[in-house]
């Protein structure tokens, strides 16, 4: 039986000890301090349709590849006792001013050229799918296949399914495994020197709300260019919302700053206005693992030595995906070839990553 | 020697104990939630001029009076080993429209008409004398006689120094005393049914900042008129930063919304905008005891009864008087009689209040 270490409690590293321990491995996960990564801050969209760059096709079939997977994913997990909360309620992106639509407009062309279609809607359309919407959305894109997870309710799924499995969770290191997998999100440089410089911090703060009995609430997820700046807000089955999030490149700072929350705020209110009445629960900041070319990185980097970090933005979306081709890698299964290949740490300098 | 219960330990009800202590009393403090009151919650501010409202003259005198006691209060208060952060460093009223301009000058002139000088500023004097001020700044008033406490450090001294006196704080009221002090803020007309309608709860909502190393800070509390809306800036000597505060009618309801610390961030950063680089710690809010005509209510309602409530925004500021006051009718000595006046329970209805 294959020992394996799995350093990092986040997301990535628990979906892969959850694939290792069905491949048959013997895993033990260690994270010396499992909240201070990105995973319990992230707002849970699965939508790389809604969150499609224009340079990343690559990123993009991964990406609808990962939402494929999810709903297998899910209900294996709720099977082991605790739902992690998967909505396939959709998304939906808004515009408000002339080049918010304009650029609606861009990224429905481009998501045509990759042979996405996505539905144009006007701001009546949108109003009619969300009643709760502010009056002044102009236009919309329908984006019925991007869906949404409750991060938190599956890193507690994740967490009991493991328990459940026997896998032990400790925050120091045994002496020794066959083989140890890193996943230590922005930290993974520190403990894989040859990561270095590949992968940075980037941090990100959400603002955490509840809706009222009474408050008006939405049903699906909502990213909106608000003048040509992104916010989102992801509506939990239990009347949260999550609103998110800023990009800020200021190191392992991870301080929640009041310019950040405001943020947040004027840009939620001005998608749902009805966020006013919402109680306040909670403001937080988690550092996403940022690699240089913004594509997770994942692959062999040594005898022994697996590496998964880089997700970024997309740790949630790409968690199933990665820990299938973790689990592959370390067992020596053939992984699906789309998902090896884009997620290759050989696509950096290779006298770096062997 | 008498035996006091003194009901409730916020600043009102912990200030009186000590009072009382002093004048030789054998007080008992008893509190089941000490946390979800207004004191907590407030921002410090010892400021009844910049604060001042034109109908209530007595008012402003019983405050004015009330400042003048602060200094003994806490210095007798730090010598008992906790220093409640008392800062002599004044306030500034600061405002930004025509029409902010025009009630800073409304201000003036009914403090002069009241025997309060206060000087006008242009807003390059306003930045000269706080150069992290926002450029927007367009005049203010320099009322150096208002001043600061940290209401936290202020709670802790209190606590302490009763601790050393012998004091019991409990969350259940014994049998018997020879007196009750019923200081239970909003919630003392359940105590106390001859002041039901007289006191009612208004939400306060306030935001905790804190300045980073090299971020710009103020010397002395800020009272800015943004568009006619009134905001506080209460600095500590720690760099922690208190914005305040939001006035809603919603009961006993203590949800921190969306759109009130939306407002109190959108307000904070027009006057201060390096607030961008605080780092957000605390949004929280308290219930303020109103009471029916806005001045504090302390004198016997009964036999052996006492109450000291509705002290609304100005706890902090009133403290000190209202424990000597409580102290004073307790122990039979003759009271301040301006602020026994302004204070009386028997200036409303006589029928109900004794």
């Amino acid at each position: 039986m294959t020992r394996v270490l799995v350093v990092g409690a986040g997301v990535i590293g628990l979906s892969s000890a959850w694939a290792l321990t069905r491949a048959g491995a013997a895993v033990t996960v260690v994270d010396p301090d499992p909240e201070r990564g990105a995973s319990p801050i992230a707002a849970g969209m699965l939508a790389p349709i809604a969150e499609a760059h224009p340079t990343e096709p690559a990123l993009l079939a991964a990406g609808r590849r990962a939402v494929e997977a999810w709903p297998d994913f899910a209900s294996a997990l709720a099977a082991t006792g605790v739902d992690p909360g998967y909505r396939t309620t959709g998304t939906l992106v808004v515009g408000y001013t002339a080049s918010d639509l304009a650029a609606l407009d861009d990224l429905a062309a481009r998501l045509a050229g990759l042979g996405v279609d996505v539905e144009r809607l006007t701001g009546t359309a949108c109003r009619r799918a969300e009643p709760a919407l502010a009056p002044g959305v102009r236009g919309g894109l329908d984006v019925p296949t991007d869906h949404s997870v409750d991060n938190r309710a599956l890193l507690r799924a994740l967490r009991t399914a493991l328990g459940a499995a026997g896998v032990e969770m400790i925050a120091e290191a045994p002496a020794e495994a066959d083989v140890t997998v890193i996943a230590a999100g922005a930290w993974t440089p520190e403990l894989e020197p040859s990561l270095d410089g590949l992968v940075r911090p980037v941090r990100g703060e959400i603002v955490r709300l509840r809706a009222g009995r009474r408050t008006p609430v939405l049903s699906r997820t909502v990213r909106a260019l608000v003048d040509g700046r992104g916010v989102y807000l992801v509506p939990r089955a239990t009347g949260e919302l999550v609103v998110g999030a800023t990009q800020d490149e200021v190191g392992f700072d991870r301080t929640v700053t009041a310019g950040g929350v405001h943020r947040l705020l004027t840009d939620a209110r001005r998608v749902l206005p009805a966020v006013d009445e919402y109680a306040l629960v909670e403001t937080s900041a988690g550092l996403r693992p940022v690699s240089a070319d913004g594509a997770p990185i994942v692959g062999a980097v040594g005898p022994g030595r697996v590496v998964a970090t880089g997700h970024g933005r997309n740790g949630i979306l790409f968690a199933p995906l990665t820990a299938t081709l973790v689990a592959d890698l370390v067992t020596g299964t053939a992984p699906d070839p789309l998902v090896a290949a884009a997620f290759a740490p050989g696509r950096f300098t290779p006298a770096r990553i062997r």
